[in-house]
């Protein structure tokens, strides 16, 4: 293989309040397999993973290592192995890893292992985050499932509905965010696994109708309604949960979060996943959760969880969501942008709102 | 008997903000046992509690139903029956109730056992908190541990810590309120428990001084303390805890709580019992949890609990709670006020912070 160019989006300048394309630069490189020294494998990137929690990875507050300026943009990617100097890794393979913005990556599979020695732990699972999973589809299945319905979307769902949330047959189950990547897997498990109703909280009379018309949720709520705006969340969810709800799966955070809770019956469960709503406002801007104590009155919890951290339960997912899949009892949606210089101006797709489904980059 | 006078303190007003002793008036009634109708027994209160849920009670946001202007304050009480027309009670039997703030009372046990079939939930919870349970010590124990240790001061304890906590050997356990009625036994129930570190947070040196000479505490933390104004309650909290907390059981919400949970390690847990910082502000003035997505990065909960809800883990508290009483590990402090005239000023004492133990007043 000749020299290639490497193109890259690397975060041009520290961001603040709402993500903009001038916060990215690009700064592309060459690439060559003659540089691949022993124990390396070089990945083409083929899809690149949008996720709500990439915009706490620019800030001193996640749970990861910050990105700094000049860095590519970190992203979950899907790839194909293009040339190995590792045993383990063939050409032609394809991976899932943290590739990042950029069309090429040299990685060295056997020093990412050592990442589970690193003191740090936000360094330590910055790094881990970095390993190559090998992405075996059964025949049919198109090559993004593998990085939606079989990467870190469906784990997340499985793991925070099932593991975290203990969902129950019969239970009336809330989800913020419904018509995302996550939450739209969520309603979905939850009416395979025998919930009574599956209301779903989105943007937008098109995604609600997606929602109850192609995905089976029982009901939806459309936040941006006039609706909405006149009765409140609280009041338009027990509306439609008039006995109130057993578990919420909260994507969005803040005021959601609190028409959640104060939705919750005896003994509910809150599954925090995320706070997209909250994670592009300064800090000083963000509410509080005030009605907490109704915690203690519906003896009620909430729980957080980073997916990462279930990875003993990843086997179990996969093999449920394969199976659900199968039988047509789960369907992915996606957004497939393309285009590499697309890249920024999807990220801001992600926070307006303006996809359904898991989103994505071809590039 | 002869009619006796039934002294009685009543609500005087709607209670804003912090309560005074002008929120209550006398409303002394006469009581004869004359008077008791078959099925009825007359109880002659000895010991009243106090407990900050009381707070909660004056409000409309309680999870029972609102103590209204006239009506007896409600509290929870130690009797014993002085007569009986009621076949399972007899005169002598020592009793928990909820006798409010009066000398007297004439309740009907099986009209109280029809609660389970009230409709509305806080009303049925009020009703429910009205039944006689009859309190046998075994000799030599001071009947006010009746309505501390062996009532719902222990019960919160150990359910909050062992059943929603679900404690662990060489876990770093943080409690607040610690020199209170709860807090106290808290404490001395997770070192009895295997806790590799107790700390307490408390107002002032001599609650901190008996919370670690007495009781037994790793260490305590004065939130009232020139050095936790200087270096913040999170700070304070981290050097004593540098692994950070497992368990962190809240008695105070607010500034605490976002302490705590900013102290939380991987998995922690925080067991939400009550709010008694919070209680006395106007709705207005209740800062929210803004730190929740900690919850996220640590996955970690925060989980209420209301102790009436866990009746079924009753029983075993007791054995529990005796067994560790007996060999020594469980102090239970109390701080008894005396006299019928004193009710108000000792509820004032319980959000003042004054008392150290489980505050009672003997009438």
């Amino acid at each position: 293989m000749a020299p290639l160019t490497n193109r890259r989006w690397v975060l041009a300048r520290d961001v603040k309040g709402k993500t903009t394309e001038g916060d990215f630069r690009r700064a592309d490189t060459r690439v060559d397999d003659a540089q691949l020294k022993d124990g390396e494998v070089m990945l083409k990137q083929l899809l690149i993973s949008f996720d709500p929690a990439q915009r706490t990875w620019l800030t001193d507050s996640s749970y990861v290592t910050k990105i700094k300026v000049g860095e590519v943009m970190r992203a979950i990617s899907l790839s194909r192995v293009v040339a190995s100097k590792h045993p383990d890794w063939q050409a032609g393979d394809l991976v899932r890893c943290l590739g990042g913005w950029q069309d090429y990556l040299i990685i060295s599979p056997d020093e990412v292992k050592k990442a589970d020695a690193i003191a740090d732990p936000k360094e330590r699972l910055t790094r881990q985050s970095e390993r190559l999973a090998k992405v075996v589809l059964p025949p049919g299945v198109p090559m993004e499932l593998g990085i939606s319905l079989f990467g870190v979307t469906g784990l997340t769902a499985y793991v925070g509905l099932v593991k975290v949330g203990r969902v129950k047959e019969g239970q009336t189950v809330l989800v913020s965010a419904a018509a995302g990547a996550t939450g739209s897997v969520v309603g979905q498990l939850a009416k395979a696994y025998g919930a009574k109703t599956v209301v779903g909280i989105a943007g937008g009379p098109e995604k609600c109708k997606f929602l109850v018309e192609t995905l089976g949720f029982d009901a939806a709520i459309d936040y941006k309604s006039q609706e909405t705006k006149r009765k409140g969340l609280r009041r338009c969810i027990m509306e439609r949960c008039p006995e109130g709800v057993d578990l919420f799966f909260d994507n969005v955070g803040g005021e959601t979060l609190e028409a959640g809770i104060s939705c919750l019956r005896e003994f509910g469960t809150v599954v925090l996943c995320g706070a997209i709503g909250e994670y592009q406002k300064p800090s000083k801007e963000i509410a509080g959760i005030r009605n907490y104590f109704e915690l203690v009155k519906k003896s009620a919890r909430v729980e957080g969880f980073l997916v990462p951290r279930f990875a003993s339960s990843f086997g179990e997912a996969v093999d449920e969501l394969g199976r659900l899949s199968k039988s047509g009892q789960i369907h992915q949606a996606h957004d497939i942008q393309a285009g590499f210089e697309s890249l920024p101006k999807t990220f801001i797709r992600l926070f307006e709102g303006r996809n359904t489904g898991k989103l994505l980059c071809k590039l």
